[in-house]
Order: structure tokens, then sequence, then C-alpha cells
């Protein structure tokens, strides 16, 4: 029986909640805690016969003998801190928040590791699709070189909006709102910080190079107009918002940066639309390996976050080392408009299917 | 320091042990020892200064102190009956080995529990795809509930080669010899056989059924032929060898099938060209995750079982649960016309991107 904690009840923490209390919830993981700055307000919205403690005060979940803290709350501050406190606390740790994970990432993972706690944050980069899971374990074997990925659900729902209705941003912006979507802020989104975070996160994991998500290139999609979509679409493709990242390991230089680029109507990135997210993955043995999935949303989220609460439920004494992550590197921002596309015939018919 | 050793130096055992002699080898992984029929004439084929010792007695694998056997030697037996031992001599195990795990796994694993060792696949679905870590670990929080996927590069690369030249069958199998890929047997991956194998381990790890691969429905690839696909390309589509399975919980119905069946020419399995694989993963919380990337090949396959021997040395007491498998279910092996695609849409803006 693993105990686990929730903290903050908003899209993505109600998701997980109504998860872990649904008939079909993952057996053995048993939600006893919510921390809520309205918890009051909270708590009729849960629809459960489990006793559940709801509480505003931090300090109720660090004193229980929860095994699992699920960190929902958002935001760098005091997020981070919160985590630290758990960590310290014996807690092992879930989150979803890819500004503390891209900033403080290094410190945590260092903690949970002298804790002999684990910290995981499949949640924090892609939604449901497993794309942190695939580069630091399925692909620790691979030496990857390259990453080219949609990793803002928000900013590739604009910009396909636009795509298919031949509307402004602002049309496209408005119609969301008009759909509820008015709580999110697309703005973050479309400048690209968000992405960034999540860009230096699959650095870390793919290269073990720490760079500073404020340091990633960028140039903002706030601009991206009807016009520019229709040039695109006269040349043969479109614009998305593309997170590059490509490392060259003999002269210890990173390429990254986030931008709204052109991009073929028949790659991975122009089929993307909506809130998706996908990434290619290149190396140098295998070729590319492409992965594509809900990218935001409570319940794909929610999705990641159980998936990380039953890893550790699985093993709660696992060794999760932290990377060791270099500063010794060469940073290139520099927009390169094209990104390498999933190569769909990386090996002919030479290749021995035979072990 | 991890201590491996390797069983077979055919293409994936050779590609295997290049990787890890090379100067970019994994650190503290060493090859110890090597065992192949052959083993006097394949030695001097790697090329190396490290201390490797070649054997011809599995007796000398299992009474070394490796720590890890890898199994690349293929075929049902003796391969089961090497892991068993491996295992029980107190070693972990990585295996590419789909027969063997479909056949055997749910007795492997039970053992590889008891002994307190690991049995890892990777390699035994998708190649360098890391579709077994998908399923089992990363969407462990999702309720899977159907899987569409191409899981044989060879014939995907025969009917590709079909759809690409016009030509028949034939023609395709022996342009792959000419090229030097004679050595495999394509009569086995085109009837189905290998598919089977491999879709019987997906519908272990995504929804807890044990189903037996020989029973697993089956319309061979062998007699597509050029007109199959011509009549395909007219209805705006193309020929792919898909294995299908979907689970109804509720009702214990299993439908699994692998049959070359009609696809659509914008979906992700027409685009799947050569040895490469897909895979559509479909669950109740976050839609469908797609992933794709080389099906096939020494070095792609390398890729998926270091990564499994990075796995085990991270931290070698790690706690791998047995899957609890059911036979209580009803298996159908109606092969339906078309697969579900990669839904590209499955949220619109109304999903907010923020935590």
């Amino acid at each position: 029986m693993t105990r686990v904690a929730l903290l903050g009840f908003g899209t993505v923490g109600s998701a997980v909640a109504r998860r872990l209390v649904s008939p079909d919830a993952p057996p053995g993981i048993v939600l006893t805690h919510i921390f809520d700055r309205r918890a009051d307000l909270k708590r009729q919205t849960l629809q459960t016969s489990q006793p559940v403690e709801w509480t505003s005060r931090f300090s109720a979940v660090i004193e229980s003998d929860v095994d699992i803290v699920i960190e929902a709350i958002g935001g760098v501050e005091p997020a981070a801190d919160w985590i630290r406190h758990a960590l310290a606390a014996g807690k092992s740790v879930v989150t979803a928040n890819k500004q503390v994970v891209a900033r403080h990432g290094a410190s945590l993972w260092a903690l949970a590791a002298r804790q002999g706690r684990q910290l995981r944050f499949e949640a924090a980069v892609g939604g449901a699709m497993p794309i942190v899971r695939a580069i630091a374990d399925g692909l620790s074997g691979e030496r990857i070189t390259r990453i080219d990925a949609i990793l803002n659900g928000t900013t590739n729902a604009v910009l396909s909006r636009m795509e298919a209705r031949g509307c402004s941003q602002a049309a496209a912006i408005a119609e969301a709102r008009a759909n509820g979507y008015a709580e999110a802020n697309p703005e973050v989104d479309l400048r690209g910080d968000d992405a960034r975070a999540k860009l230096a996160i699959l650095c870390a994991l793919a290269f073990g190079v720490r760079v500073d998500a404020g340091e990633i290139g960028v140039r903002s999609a706030e601009h991206v107009s009807d016009t520019d979509l229709e040039e695109a679409r006269r040349r043969n493709g479109t614009v998305r918002q593309i997170a590059h990242a490509e490392y060259d390991r003999s002269r210890r230089r990173l390429s990254a940066w986030v931008a709204p680029v052109f991009v073929r109507r028949d790659s991975i990135f122009a089929r993307t639309a909506g809130a998706q997210n996908c990434a290619v993955i290149s190396g140098e043995h295998a070729g590319q390996i492409a992965i594509s999935g809900a990218g935001a949303g409570g319940s794909a989220t929610a999705v990641a976050i159980i998936s990380d609460v039953l890893a550790i439920a699985r093993d709660r004494a696992a060794i999760v080392p932290a990377p060791h992550l270099t500063t010794d590197f060469t940073l290139t921002t520099e927009i390169t408009e094209e990104p390498v596309d999933f190569d769909r015939q990386p090996y002919g018919l030479e290749v021995a299917e035979a072990v």
C-alpha cells in the first residue's frame, strides 16, 4: 500500500485525484491528503467515499506518513521549495512542473539521490507522451545527437487553428477563450518560454548538459500572421513552433532554440495538430525515433503522473542516480529555418530482421 | 563496474559487442565473455584490446562472475533454457528473443522475480523504438484499450518496396536477396509469425492477458500481389501488415490478429516505410500515443539491448515484479479491415496547457 498526497487541485491535480479515487484506480495506491489553498471550497467537488484529508497547510502533508507527494501547484515558488521539503522529509516526489525541473532539476535530483528517494517528472514534458522515459531510459543505449519537437500544445493549437481557418492569430485566440480556454495565458506559451523550459530538461537528459532555459535561443510566435501561414501554404507547408537542440559532443557545442518555423506539409510536425506534441529524436546508431501524443490537458497529464507514482510504488527503494550535468560547452542560439523530419526510410531491405 | 556476457555473435550480438568495446562504450559496463558455437572462427572479427574471453561452452558463462547475460542466439531452444539457467545462477538477463518471451515470458518473469534478478527485453519488440517501456512503464497510468502496429520490418520493407516500384512480391524479395538480405527468411516474417509473437508480448504488457501467439488471428502477406497494391493505390491507400489487439476489460474479450490490410495514404501506417516499425497505442484517458522508429537491424537492436543493460547496471537490486497475467478471457480473431490511425486532433483549443 502506497500513500499519496496531492499538492494543488487545479486542472491537473483534480484530474489526478479523480483517477486515484475512481473505481478503476491503480491497485495499491491510496490518496490520503490533498493540499489546496482553497481546500474548503474545493473539497466538495471531489466525489469519494474514501477518507481523504483536505488541508490548506503544507506542513500537514510533510508531517503525514505519505510515501509520495505529487506536486501540481505549478509556478517556481513555493513549488521548488516544497519539493525540497518533501524530499528532505523522506518522501518521493512526482511533479508536472517543467519550470521547477528546468531551473532546479540538478539540485533536486542530487537531493533525491542523497535521500534515497525518487524525483520523477514524466508529466513535465510532452503530457502523456512518455518522452522523459524514452530519452532517459529507453534510449540510454543510443547516442542522441539531435531533438526536433513540438513541445507546447497551446501554441500548436493556435497555429494549427490559424492554418485550418485561415484566420488571424487574435481570432484563433479569441475562439479559444470563447471555448473556456481563457484561464491559461497563451502569450507565455506563444513567446516560447514554456517550450524552452521543456527543451532545457530534454537537453539535460539527452546530452548531459545543464543549460539555462532563459539562454536558449527564442523567437516569439506572437507575431505569426495569417499572411505567414498563407505564404507557408504556398510553399507547400505550414508554420509550427519547433523546439530544436543539437549537440556536438566532440566540440562540446550545443545548438538550442525555440521558434515558429516553416515545416513541410508532409512532415511529422505539420501533421501534429491541436494540442498534440511530437518529438523526433535522432541518434548515431538507430536513426530516428518519433513519438507523438496528447501534450496537454488534465487527463493526459494525469496519465504521466500516475505512471510515475506506479513506478515509485513498484520499487520504493529504487536507485535513480542524479545525472551528471556539465556546463562546459558552448551554446549557439542561431535559428535554422527547417527542422529535420522523421526519416521514413533509414533502412532498406538490406537490413536483416533475424537476431 | 558491471560485467556482461554475450550469447551469440550474429547480426545483433556482433553489433552489441562492437558497441561495448568501442571508445564511446557506456562507462562502467565491461564485456568479459562471448559465447558462440563458432567462437574460434569469429574471435578475430572483433577488434579490441580488452581481454574478452571467447568460448563455445555455455557453462563457462554460467560459471563466470558476470552480472548480466545478453541472449542473442535466437530461436526458442536452447535460448529459453539458457535464460532459465542464467537467472537460476543469479545473473540478470537481457534478451532480444521475441519467441522466447512470447512463449515462456510468464515463467521467466516469475523466476527472475524469485531470484531478485531482472529479465529485460526491450529489443524483442520494435527494435530501437522503446515500446516495451512505453507500455509497461510510461503508460502504466493509462488504461490501454487498443494497439495497432507495424511490428515486422522485413514484411514492411517488402510491401513498401512493392508499393514504390510497382513490382511483384517475388521481385521485391529477389531484390532484397541481391542486396545481401538472403540470410533472413522472409517467408516466416510475411506469414505473420514474427509479428504474432511480438503482439502476444504487447498484449501481456498492455492488458495483462496471456495469449498464445499461435492462436492470434493471422492472414499471410505472402499472397499480397502487385495487383492488390495497385487496387489499394486506387482507393487512395496502400497495404501494410498490421498487428492489431483490442481488449474489452468489462467483457474480458480480446481481439487480436496480424494481417495485410488496406491503410489510408495519409495514415501513420502508410507513412511507415522500409524496415521501420510503428505503433499507435489508444487509451481511455490520453487518446493516442504514436511511436515510430527503426524496427530491425543490428545497430538499432543493439541500442535497445544496451539500454536494458544500463537500466540493470543502474540498479542491480531493482524490483521488477512479474506481471499478473490472466487466461480468463475470450479471444476473437476476426480480421477487421482498417486499423485505427493516429488521431491528429484529439484535443482542441479547449484544453488548458497550464498545470
